[in-house]
């Protein structure tokens, strides 16, 4: 996936694999990428003091199972020190006294935070700087812009974002990164400034499934069921996905290249036309309305100059959402959440595009997450998969969706479907 | 229940009966309640100056429900210009640039925050000073201490606290005011410290149950089924609730009471062991630990002198339990959460005590909450409904409790219910 002559920052996996001494040396290898790149690509609102980093690296404890490895975080969650912007001029320029939890939970498996990423204005729409590395002029995605655009960019080996809609999956696409959402729930959320409670989730881009489980294991609460051996599931179900007709060649091709990868490699696909998709998304409008309101009110009572007319507007169509239709919503949710086999039928996970096509000209808008929004309403845990080929030299890949709660399963299955994607076999 | 000569501060019913130019005189009288008692009660830890409140309070659009109603907010919420100390040395003294979702609701609506009151340590265990104003000497309970303290003093007509085992329910018995925790979920929890995100609720402390109602309309996001009529529940559950043989004969003889009463008013009242008592307490447990661990873990790796050892070792308690065990204790909260008729029969709602018995002497712990996790994990909603009796001269009362999401309904009940212990008819 590496453009030719672009030399990037280790992989977790390369950087874990080290004696100690070898792993000192990540944090200057992220701190040369960075130096050299950002200021191109703009990944990063604030980076932490450079002899403060390497100290905090070479200093943790070499039996932790991430000593030394530095990440990114997306600014709407807090790191010790460092300030929380949240994309927007309404918040304050102060260091936070103490680190969300599942910064916390990293930095207690000796991973140490560099630095803050780029998000769009309060993990919504408006976005900010960050360029596409992989596509110059070419939006990165968003709301997590700055997270997948560090890791895409090679600068860093991983970076936390979150996903109210499909702000992890869709920067993921544009930028050519695995990107990960788990489950509703599974990664805590003290420390994240929240904007839609029933929706948030906490995750993660890497370069590699692989890095992708390491963090897994760290994060997640989940028992892992395996050892580790990654083996393909058995049926895939193939979701088109075309919400008003958005889906695009790039990404019918990519659907199509990985189904026939698949079924190459001896795996059932089967069709699956989703017939409800209309209906959760409307589950997922609902909710996202209705909680986002609620909780950039007390952004819009104080600040009401500086935060975009789009946001505005999405909160005061929040306020005129109706009490019971937003609980019947919730209800709905709750209900459908559990219903794998009533929507899915038996197949073991889902393979459905990630994103309409390839990341769009221009960086006035991230692009849509009508692809994503469904299964960020029902909490099911998503990846993007992305393909070793390009579309029109842009990056492409897919969508996996998973059961609610099966992450490791998801992520097996999802290590051993990458294989056949990038080998081509 | 008011003590003889003691002049209180009006309730939230009464300020909103009055014109605009009466409203104004509502300020003036907390902050002249507070002057006065608050040196032996302690309730308050940072009160805003008298003469932006007083701005603020005449400024409020007279057309807003709660225009003009001052409210005291516990210190683990955010106000947006007040610091935020969580009961804590740890938490940096600087104020907050926004309100929590719960405080900008309430502002929407016409009231204004005066302050910050008494949390214990986290809103956990470690008690801050605060005296229980109806027994001095005698603890208020905890953890929203200062929140009923205040209350009860007739310094405030409703503060805002929370709930995690028994954090609202207890000070109300203690302090003798009406406590509302609501079903888990209804209050959006931005702006919220919290320490467990499946269990933390957001609640408050009022004179009365008709003022808790008028909070109920402006925070809960459930559709008020009646318009305001209150009517008897047609069965109710008594639920003796003895963990441990704990109940003293103070809560006996209330809960004997109360039955009494309603039997008199016609009502039928049933014995419901509740033989699953102990496994939901165990779920709380569980829950209550693992979560902890994580959501204090920021504050224990950057400040661990700052902490008490209680707070340390249920931190390291709560990462020893093991991803499965949280993990199927966590279903098991969902599965039990809709099955009201089979854990409670067909009762309309439960009767059950509050606490163990009455204050306890000395301020060193704020009590157990072994009356009160259980319903906590079940996420149902529950009401101290003080009576006017004392024992030993403290307050005592019942505990209510309803079906999930059925918020409105339970208040309603308790309206009437309320009628019949205060008449004593």
């Amino acid at each position: 996936m590496e453009k030719p002559g672009l030399e990037l920052a280790s992989t977790l996996h390369e950087i874990v694999s080290r004696t100690v001494d070898g792993r000192e040396a990540a944090m200057n290898e992220a701190l040369a990428r960075i130096g050299e790149r950002d200021a191109q690509v703009q990944a990063w609102i604030y980076i932490e003091n450079a002899e403060t980093l390497r100290e905090a690296a070479s200093t943790m404890p070499a039996d932790l199972p991430l000593a030394g490895v530095p990440f990114a975080v997306k600014d709407v969650i807090d790191v010790a020190g460092m300030p929380t912007r949240c994309g927007s001029t309404a918040e304050p320029d102060v260091p936070r006294a103490f680190d969300a939890s599942c910064v916390a939970l990293l930095r207690r498996a000796g991973a140490v935070p560099v630095g803050k990423v780029v998000t769009a204005e309060y993990a919504f729409r408006r976005p900010g700087p960050t360029q596409n590395p992989r596509a110059p002029g070419h939006s990165p995605g968003g709301s997590s812009s700055g997270s997948a655009a560090a890791v895409a960019a090679g600068m860093i080996p991983f970076a936390l974002g979150t996903q109210t809609g499909g702000s992890i999956i869709r920067p993921a696409a544009y930028c050519g990164v695995v990107g990960f959402k788990p489950s509703f729930g599974a990664v805590f959320r003290d420390g994240l400034r929240q904007t839609c409670e029933s929706l948030d989730v906490i995750g993660w881009h890497t370069r590699s499934v692989a890095d992708t489980r390491l963090l897994a294991d760290v994060l997640l609460p989940y028992p892992r069921p395996d050892a580790g051996v990654a083996t393909p599931p058995r049926t895939v179900a193939i979701v088109r996905g075309d919400p008003d007709n958005l889906l695009e060649k790039a990404s019918e091709r990519a659907l199509a290249a990985a189904r026939e990868a698949f079924e190459r490699h001896g795996i059932r696909c089967v069709d699956v036309p989703f017939d409800r998709a209309s209906e959760i998304a409307e589950i997922h409008a609902t909710i996202m309305h209705y909680e986002f309101a609620r909780s950039l009110s007390p952004v819009v009572q104080r600040c009401p100059d500086q935060v975009s007319a789009s946001l505005l507007e999405t909160v005061r169509k929040g306020f005129n959402i109706a009490a019971q239709d937003y609980l019947a919503q919730r209800h709905a949710q709750l209900y459908w959440r559990d219903r794998w086999a009533e929507l899915i039928g038996d197949a073991d996970l889902l393979v459905t595009p990630s994103t309409p096509g390839v990341a769009p000209q221009g960086l006035a808008s991230t692009g849509t997450s009508a692809f994503n929004r469904i299964w960020s309403a029902l909490g099911w845990p998503c990846l993007h998969l992305p393909m070793d080929t390009e579309d029109a030299g842009l990056p492409i890949g897919v969508q996996l969706v998973g059961r609610y709660e099966s992450d490791h399963q998801l992520l097996s299955w999802a290590t051993a479907l990458h294989g056949m994607l990038l080998t081509g076999e």
